[in-house]
C-alpha cells in the first residue's frame, strides 16, 4: 500500500477511525489494493498518519470483522481474496443506488421527508412489550426440547385451534383447526396457494387494488384480469364475462378505497363462485380489527355454504409486522389437494414463535391488545379528520369507517402528480392513489393518507402543512 | 339432548370428565346434536349422571374452549352451529387416518418402535438451550421498537454479513451479504428460486436423493432427469445428453449414499454450468457442518469463478429444526433477477429471531456449539461402527466419513423390504433406501441408520436387537 496517497482530514467531520477504515476499505473494493496484498502494520500506519495506534486497531479490526482483511498470526494483516467481490461490485451498484432512492423525493429531491403519510405503517408505541417478553420468557422456560423440534407442516395445531377459535369469534370464520395453514407471511401463503390452485390461474383483480398481491400473482405468471368497482367494491356482474376462476377481494376494507363491501355485493360474489365447481374467492382480511363505527362485519367466508372462499389473514397490522404470522383457511376441495401434493412443505414459523402467539391471543393478550389500539387508532383517525379542517372543502374523504388510512379527492381535480408534488415541498409525504392502481395511471386526483404510524403531534404538524401545499 | 341416551362407566380407565366431554363432542360431531341445540344445565347433568358438578363444569369448559358449545348469559350452553364441520368430517378423516398412519409399522402393525433410527433426527440435548435464552432475553430487553417493525425481504444486512463472514470461513464460500436471502426453511427458498429460473426448468437430481427436495421440484412441475452417481457422486458426463438447465447436488455429503465428491468430479460439474450461458449448479450443503474425519472440505461454490452456483445451506440441522433460518446464495445473474422481480417478497424469519441468530453466530456461539456437537455425533458415529460388530461382515458400510447417519447393504443380498421387516420384528425401525429413490422400487438391499437423535444407551440397544433380528 502505497502510504503517500493516504490524507487525512484532521479537522473532517468523520472520525480518525472512519477515515482509515473507509479509505482502506475503498482501495480494496475498487481494485487498488489487491488480494493478498499486505497492508502496514498497524505501529507503522499509526506513526505515519500521526494517529494513535488504537485508532489503527480500531479501523483493522472492523475491516477484519468485515471479511476485507485477514490476519495471519507473526504475519500481519493482509487483504482477503475477492476476485468474486468486485466482479459483483458494478451489478450490484445499480441495486444499492435503487435502495437509497427508495426514501428520497419526488423528482430527485434528497431532503427527509418530515412527516410521513404512509399508509403501510403501524402504531409500535402501543405494542405489549413487556407482555410479549414475559411470555417469551415463560415459553422458554417451561419448554422441553419438543419446541425445538421440528413441527407440524401446517402449523403446531394448538395455535390453529386458538386461530379457529378467534376468528369464530371475531369474524364468524367457520372453520376447523385442520383447514388452517399457518405461515411467516401472507407472501408465502400466496406462494404455498399457487401450488393448490396449479398454473395459469386467470385471476381478477379490483383496480386499484393491493399492489403486493399484485406482484405476486403476476410473479406467478397468472393471467390478472381488473374488475371495476363501484361504491359497494367489485363488480360482481363483470365476473362472468371476465372468464376468470378466482378472484381475490377485501370485502372487509378494501385497499386503498377503504369501500366495505354490503351483504348483496358479497352474495352476488358468491352466487358467482358456486356457479362453477373450480372458482375460488380469496379474502384478504389484512385491517378488519380496525373498524371505528358500527359493529364488526363478519368475513365473506363466514357466508360461505359452498366452500369457495378462502380465507387470509395475518397478524402483522394487528400485533407488529416483525411477527411473521399469517394464516390461511382452505376450503374443503383445496384442503384435499394441499393434503395429497402440499402438506410436506414445512411450517415456515418457529415453533417458538407460534407458542408465543397461542400464549397471546389464548389468553386474551390479543383482544385487549386490539381494544386498546382500536381505541387509539379510532382516536387519531378523529383527530385526522378534525385537523383536515377546510382541506374538506376541497377534498371529497373516503375511507371514513375502517382501517389506518383516508382516501382524499381533490374536487377542484388538481392532478395527484401536483398534490404529491406540493405536499413534498413542504417535506410531506403522501401517496398517489395511482401506485395502487394495476392499469396505467390512472390520471387521477386522489392521495390516501395514512396515520397508523404518526403521533398526534406528527398528525397536526402534518396537516396543517398540507394545507399551506394544498390550499 | 336425551340424557337416558348417556352411560358412563364409572369403573373404565378414562376419567369421568373424559368421558362426558367425549360423550357431548361425539354427539356433536356425529349430528346427534344439531347446532343451536340447548345442553342440560351443568347441575341437572350431574344431577342425572351422579357425579360431581365440577366434573360438568370441567367438560363444557372444555367443549366450550374448543368452540363445540357457546354459553349465552342466564340461557345456558347451546351446540355452536357447525354445518361446515360436519361436511368437512367426512374429507377430513382420510387425512387423520393417514396422520395416525405415520407412525405405524410396516404391515399396519400397531406397536411403537423401541428405537428410530431415523437419518433425519438431531441431537436436542445438546442445545444451547441457556445461551439461547440469555441472548432472547437480552434481545427483548435491548430491543426498540425498530424490532417490531419491517425488516428487509433478503433478512437484516447485520445477519447477512454475520452469515457471509460465517460462509467464508467454515465453508470457503465467496459473497456478499447483498447475495444473500435469508428464509424461514429450504422450502421456502427453493418456492422463491422457482420464481427466478422461471418455470418448466429442466433439472437434474442425483438417483437416490433427498426426497422432499424432489417433492419440491415435482410440485413446480419442473421436468426431473435423474443422473446416476457413482463413487465421486453425481456423473457430470451424463448431464451434457441430459439435456437440463440446472442440477441439484450435496457435494459435501450426499443424501442418502454418504459420498463426498471429490475435486475432480466437482470441476466437471463447473465445467458443465459454464457450458451454458443458463446453467446453473444448486448446491444444497445441508449437514456440511458434521465431518468426523480429516479437515472440513469447502463448498463447491468456493470453486465456482464464473456465478454458477446457487448455494443453499440451513441451520436446522446445525442448531434445531425449529430454528426457521435458511439462507441462499445468489449468482450475479440470478440475484439480478431477484432484484428486479422478486425483492417485494417479504423476509419470512421475524426480525427478532434473525438478531438472536446474529449474537448466537456474531459472538462465537455458534462455532462451540458446532465443536461441542461435532464431538458428540462423532462419539455416537463411533460407537454405531463399533456396536455394528459382526453385522460388517454381513454388510458393506458407506458413509462413514461424515454426516448423521450409515449406508448398509447386505452382502448377501436380503432384500431391503426384509430387512425392515425383520428389524420391525425386534421393534426398531430402519430406513430403505429406496424411500429416497426417484424411481420406483430399486429392488436393492440396503437400509440407512441414523444415529443423530439416539441415545449411546438407544444405539447400542438397537444394533444389539438388529443383531437378532438380521443375523
Amino acid at each position: 500500500m502505497n502510504e503517500m496517497t493516504f490524507q487525512i482530514r484532521t479537522e473532517g467531520d468523520s472520525c480518525l477511525y472512519e477515515q482509515i477504515y473507509g479509505h482502506i476499505k475503498g482501495e480494496i473494493r475498487s481494485g487498488k489494493l489487491l488480494s493478498g496484498e499486505r497492508l502496514p502494520s498497524t505501529r507503522s500506519l499509526a506513526e505515519y498518519l500521526q494517529v494513535a495506534r488504537s485508532t489503527v486497531d480500531c479501523a483493522y479490526g472492523q475491516l477484519l470483522s468485515e471479511g476485507y482483511i485477514e490476519s495471519r498470526p507473526y504475519k500481519g494483516y493482509f487483504v482477503c481474496p475477492i476476485e468474486e467481490l468486485l466482479q459483483l461490485d458494478s451489478g450490484l451498484s445499480a441495486l444499492e443506488n435503487r435502495q437509497a432512492a427508495v426514501g428520497a423525493m419526488p423528482g430527485g429531491r434528497e431532503e427527509p421527508y418530515r412527516i410521513d403519510f404512509s399508509p403501510y405503517d403501524i402504531d409500535m408505541s402501543g405494542f405489549p412489550f413487556s407482555v410479549w417478553k414475559k411470555i417469551t420468557k415463560n415459553i422458554l422456560t417451561d419448554a422441553n426440547s419438543d419446541l425445538f423440534a421440528k413441527g407440524e407442516g401446517q402449523g403446531d395445531y394448538s395455535l390453529r385451534q386458538t386461530i379457529s377459535r378467534y376468528l369464530h369469534s371475531a369474524r364468524g370464520v367457520e372453520c376447523r383447526p385442520e383447514q388452517i395453514i399457518v405461515g411467516a407471511g401472507n407472501d408465502f401463503l400466496l406462494l404455498l396457494l399457487e401450488k393448490i390452485l396449479g398454473r395459469d390461474v386467470r385471476i381478477a383483480m379490483e383496480n386499484p387494488t393491493y399492489k403486493r398481491s399484485y406482484r405476486i400473482f403476476r410473479s406467478f405468471a397468472y393471467p390478472i384480469v381488473t374488475v371495476d368497482m363501484d361504491e359497494c367494491g367489485m363488480r360482481a356482474d363483470r365476473l362472468e364475462q371476465a372468464d376468470v376462476r378466482a378472484a381475490y377481494v377485501m370485502p372487509s376494507h378494501q385497499f386503498p378505497m377503504g369501500t366495505v363491501m354490503p351483504i348483496g355485493r358479497r352474495m352476488e360474489l358468491l352466487k358467482w363462485a358456486d356457479g362453477g365447481s373450480d372458482r375460488y374467492l380469496i379474502e384478504d382480511d389484512y385491517d378488519s380489527e380496525f373498524r371505528f363505527r358500527g359493529k364488526p362485519i363478519p368475513a365473506l367466508q363466514a357466508s360461505d355454504r359452498h366452500g369457495r372462499v378462502i380465507y387470509m389473514g395475518s397478524f402483522s397490522k394487528a400485533i407488529a409486522p416483525a411477527i411473521r404470522v399469517s394464516f390461511m383457511v382452505l376450503p374443503k376441495p383445496l384442503l384435499e389437494i394441499y393434503e395429497r401434493e402440499c402438506s410436506f412443505y414445512s411450517c415456515t414459523v418457529s415453533r417458538i414463535d407460534q407458542s408465543i402467539l397461542n400464549v397471546f391471543i389464548g389468553e386474551g393478550y390479543f383482544e385487549r391488545h386490539l381494544n386498546k389500539m382500536r381505541k387509539i387508532y379510532r382516536g387519531k383517525h378523529e383527530l385526522l379528520l378534525e385537523c383536515l379542517g377546510e382541506l374538506r372543502e376541497e377534498f371529497a374523504i373516503a375511507g371514513e369507517n375502517a382501517g389506518l388510512h383516508l382516501l382524499l379527492t381533490s374536487k377542484r381535480g388538481i392532478p395527484e402528480g401536483e398534490l404529491l408534488e406540493r405536499a413534498a415541498g413542504r417535506q410531506v409525504r403522501v401517496y398517489g392513489l395511482s401506485e395502487s392502481s394495476v392499469e396505467e395511471a390512472s390520471g387521477g386526483a386522489a392521495v390516501l393518507l395514512g396515520f397508523g404510524g404518526l403521533t398526534d403531534e406528527e398528525i397536526r404538524e402534518g396537516t396543517a402543512l398540507l394545507k399551506e401545499a394544498w390550499l
